[in-house]
């Protein structure tokens, strides 16, 4: 037996803990019920020691020019995003009104990936649009065709376009139409299935194929008309109302969905189409909250496409997902993709799935925050929690966290709840990698097998490393292209 | 001159006040900038000494039979409210379904009132009234027939039917039916018409009659088609959703009324009738946010008139205002109205017209907050603030504080922002004596004069004085039927 000694203090006394890094120290406390501070504290620049010198020199003296560049172009790039005004000017066909759309393309979302390297949902999608195309007649000859070569893979961002989820669009789907009457420029969208077992979450059963089928040639044909009659339909008005009434304009689109009801039934009504038609159209958008998503997508995209390739803006113009892979643009850096593997998303699981069944984040839905709103205008919604999980708090302190990285607050997107202040807008990809605060996303979660659909929707964070990228590489853009500080041209070269 | 004295330290130290009791006096002193904390401190029982002393009995030892009856008949009557389940099934004539409605015959809002005492408002919708049913053909003549004594005025409460403003109805208006299929009982409303110059708010002018007859002749017809292909729709569902959307039910009303649309359009499209008569009413809806008003009014009716006519319940069944006094009933006493005089609403005026414009605060619309939402959800809804003017913290305090004078919380009308914690529910009469706390109603404002209509909205205070009657005779209502502690009676003889 080994001798006897007296008991430390830290072991007799009760503990009182303040913990500072990983939460996981302070959980384990928690469960065996030890009184724990667990300051959500992290790293500046999330300890990278050439980002914290580059944003050093950034506010230095030595940086003055260089950081008179960038709050320049963000200006610019910044103005360009609050002042953009998405209009639905129509429905089309794909191949007909996309920028470089074709037979034997197929846009996803995400950054750029190939079928070797695509996740399960993204497979199953692109084998129902392949069925859906005619181009194969089996689900197994629809793979066998994708894995071919014969199919060209493209992200719609590099078609001004935006798709969630999945993001499948081939040449004969139906599309929304948007311009940003400011700039001029559009934006594409398909249109919004409904959830659960659906294209978008990688289901391409039967069924899947016939409400495609039926959106391609009844209620697209229908909305087009009303649309028609109507005239051109302003998104921002109808996004900032949505906003006041529970949305957030990401995954929850109830009051945008009966919004955009309320305005197009007077008009859908006189069409000279069969009432029984008629009615169809009207059911599916009221069975389907999730109708306006895919709308407020491609208003954001529109937007952002504004702001895009400005020299020296640090503005993030996209981010997106492809379920291998998390990517963001900058407004500095053009067309550049700044990548890292795609994350899990936490969140609420239907019945019977677990986070075990969940494929990595996907989908190009994260403009919205990208634009302003979706997580980022979680506190005009403290209703997504009971879709998302979380409490009404955390929809509050989230809205309020997006504050620290970004550039902006909007004019027209306003919360109630905040005294009528402006969402947060603009994510200054500097900001994020120095405070190490990333955007929050609010999503849906597909199951990792093709074919199955959705099994729910939660929250889920980018990795760090692609904003530290991000950063630095302006930052060498930057140095190749103007007058610096000495010492920031050594920290880029 | 008078001899030079010392001054006090009172006229040379700066002041800092507490200010108790009239925050005039507060408010004097802050135009002056001395730093002052106003308490909201209320005197007990509104300083009424014979219901501090009623009140006291009940806490008593010697009172608690006499609590114990009132708690009994109070959990009876709360369980009413809380479990009625108000359904749209319909739309009739009101003298085919309103009980007693007659020719001749005109409901009005709150309690009971002359020609001779009727506010200028509801003397022009009177007018209105008359020149509808086509009992006289000007406004002049309308006049002298509602002064001859040959019409029937009766208030909209006694015939189980609601009506908001001047609440007027006629026999040959077209109403909504709802039935609480809890209870069986039935109450009524007419359909709202929109804002501005309209009858409710005492317009008459050919526009007004001419709207009511196209609602008589169009909308009435063709939604009722529509309601009976649809089947019973429930109100509670709608409503619970619509507090989720940043309504209160009773001067927000958009999500609702988006709400209905989606509901109904579908049905709406395959009827038998002309498209263009269809188009009209569709339109009529998206034009009128305020059109699911006339039905969260009488949802909330017929809730409480299952709740009313339970001896020793102190719960408040209806308050109710003509523009003249200001009434309520309680459970307990049954059809008894305690009154006094209207105040004056606290809001936003439209441009051009002032409080000297406004007629003294009018309708049965508070029947909303007496069931339970309204004022009491207004925490669901920040964005009112916009509407009947204060802040979104306003909102919150003001759901907060009718904690105080409740009897329960709703188990389906629920507040996001507050962890969807249940709406407070039931109006104690008691409570509202004992803390001098009076209920928070939303309401409209009336021009004064007849034939002008709505000059803006705000938030009014009930007097206190109805609720300390109503207080002390359900007292008296109980010591002359039951066994009660002597001092209990002796208070009341």
């Amino acid at each position: 037996m080994t001798k006897q000694r007296p008991t430390s203090a830290l072991f007799t006394n009760p503990l009182h803990v303040v913990n500072l890094g990983l939460s996981s120290f302070a959980e384990t406390l928690q469960e065996s019920h030890v009184p724990v501070i667990d300051v959500n504290w992290r790293p500046p620049a999330g300890g990278d020691p050439l980002l914290i010198q580059l944003i050093d020199n950034l506010k230095s003296e030595d940086g003055s020019a260089w950081n008179q560049q960038i709050t320049a172009a963000n200006e610019t790039a910044i103005e360009h995003l609050l002042t953009a005004e998405p209009h639905i000017i129509g429905i089309g066909i794909a191949r007909d009104v996309v920028p470089g759309m074709r037979d034997g393309m197929i846009l996803h979302a995400g950054p750029p990936v190939t079928w070797d390297t695509m996740c399960g949902p993204m497979r199953g999608a692109v084998m129902g649009g392949l069925l859906y195309e005619h181009s194969a007649s089996t689900p197994d000859a629809a793979a066998k065709l994708a894995a071919s070569g014969d199919i060209a893979f493209e992200p719609c961002h590099h078609h001004q376009s935006v798709g969630p989820m999945a993001g499948v669009m081939t040449a004969s789907m139906p599309v929304w139409i948007l311009e940003n009457v400011t700039a001029g420029n559009r934006s594409y969208c398909t249109l919004n299935e409904g959830l659960g077992k659906v294209l978008r979450y990688g289901a391409y059963g039967d069924d899947v194929i016939k409400r495609l089928e039926w959106m391609k040639t009844e209620l697209a044909p229908i909305l087009s008309q009303a649309i028609a009659k109507h005239g051109p339909i302003d998104m921002r008005s109808l996004l900032a109302q949505a906003l006041q009434m529970g949305d957030e304009g990401h995954n929850r689109n109830r009051a945008g969905t009966s919004l955009l009801i309320r305005e197009l039934a007077p008009f859908l009504v006189r069409l000279s189409e069969p009432s029984d038609a008629i009615g169809r159209v009207l059911e599916f958008l009221h069975s389907n909250d999730h109708f306006f998503l895919n709308l407020t997508m491609p208003a954001g995209k529109c937007a952002l496409d504004a702001a895009a390739n400005i020299p020296g803006s640090s503005l993030i113009t996209a981010m997106a997902r492809n379920g291998t892979e998390f990517g963001i643009r900058l407004s500095g850096t053009g067309d550049r993709w700044y990548t890292a593997p795609a994350p899990i998303v936490e969140g609420l699981y239907l019945p019977g799935y677990s986070s075990d069944d969940a494929a990595p984040d996907i989908g190009d839905s994260s403009i919205t925050e990208t634009a302003g709103y979706g997580g980022f205008a979680m506190a005009a919604a403290p209703a997504i929690v009971q879709f998302v999980g979380g409490t009404p708090q955390l929809a509050l302190d989230t809205t309020q966290r997006m504050r620290e990285i970004t550039l902006a607050e909007s004019r027209v997107y306003q919360i109630p709840a905040m005294g009528f202040r402006g969402t947060p807008t603009g994510i200054d990809v500097l900001k994020v990698a120095e405070t190490g605060v990333v955007p929050a996303i609010n999503t849906g979660i597909a199951h990792k097998e093709p074919g199955i659909g959705m099994v729910g929707a939660g929250l889920v964070s980018p990795p760090f490393s692609i904003f530290a990228e991000g950063a630095r590489e302006l930052a060498a853009s930057l140095a190749r292209s103007s007058e610096f500080g000495t010492s920031a041209k050594r920290l880029v070269d």
